[in-house]
């Protein structure tokens, strides 16, 4: 199943909504915990996603799934600023996507006093 | 392979370090992109995880997995502080971990602009 999240996100950089939508149960529910916010049914996410503001851009890390449900790492240009996010999906039993979690962390400062046992640092992050 | 990632986090919680270290290859890689560290190898990995502060406990939300990886969703317990981590594993040929990459998000503001958009406010954030 790790093509339909390919597609999803594939779907979604090619602001194709109509193939976009065709993967989605009419029961879809969509989370972002970090804000609590939640959108309920096919028709609103589709919504929230055609105005979502900015000229945003998505590049797919990695894809993991199984029978049931998948996550993909992407990393997600908006107004020029890069940024990861995390994606859990759950499928139902048609195949169709029936839940989608995201996640956006955000840089954080290095907490001392592990620098002994960080052997390297990237300069990339 | 689902089940090498419950049990990672199984061994993790338990503090069965030997358990938790047979799971890793050799020259496993951990990075945190938020902060840019890594850690290379599964002696210094270990001692990351034996060695971090506090009263944590781990309790898996979510995992998916195929033969090359997978990723789960863990709510984790830091000091009496509920935080998610979105954690992303590789797999070597013999099945070992041989990549683990975390992510710590954290709650943040829900944007102006897009409530009409958000059909339920979920409180339990």
């Amino acid at each position: 199943m790790t093509s339909v999240i390919e597609e999803f996100w594939r779907n979604a950089e090619a602001r194709d909504w109509a193939a976009f939508a065709a993967l989605l149960a009419e029961d879809v529910v969509y989370e972002l915990p970090q804000t609590g916010e939640r959108i309920t049914g096919r028709q609103a996410y589709l919504k929230f996603n055609v105005e979502y503001p900015g000229d945003w851009h998505v590049e797919v890390q990695r894809v993991h799934a199984d029978a049931t449900g998948g996550a993909s790492w992407i990393g997600a240009t908006v107004a020029g600023e890069h940024q990861h996010a995390l994606t859990f999906f759950r499928f139902d039993a048609a195949g169709l996507i029936s839940e989608v979690i995201d996640f956006w962390p955000e840089p954080y400062e290095r907490p001392t006093g592990r620098e002994h046992l960080v052997d390297v640092e990237r300069s990339d992050h």
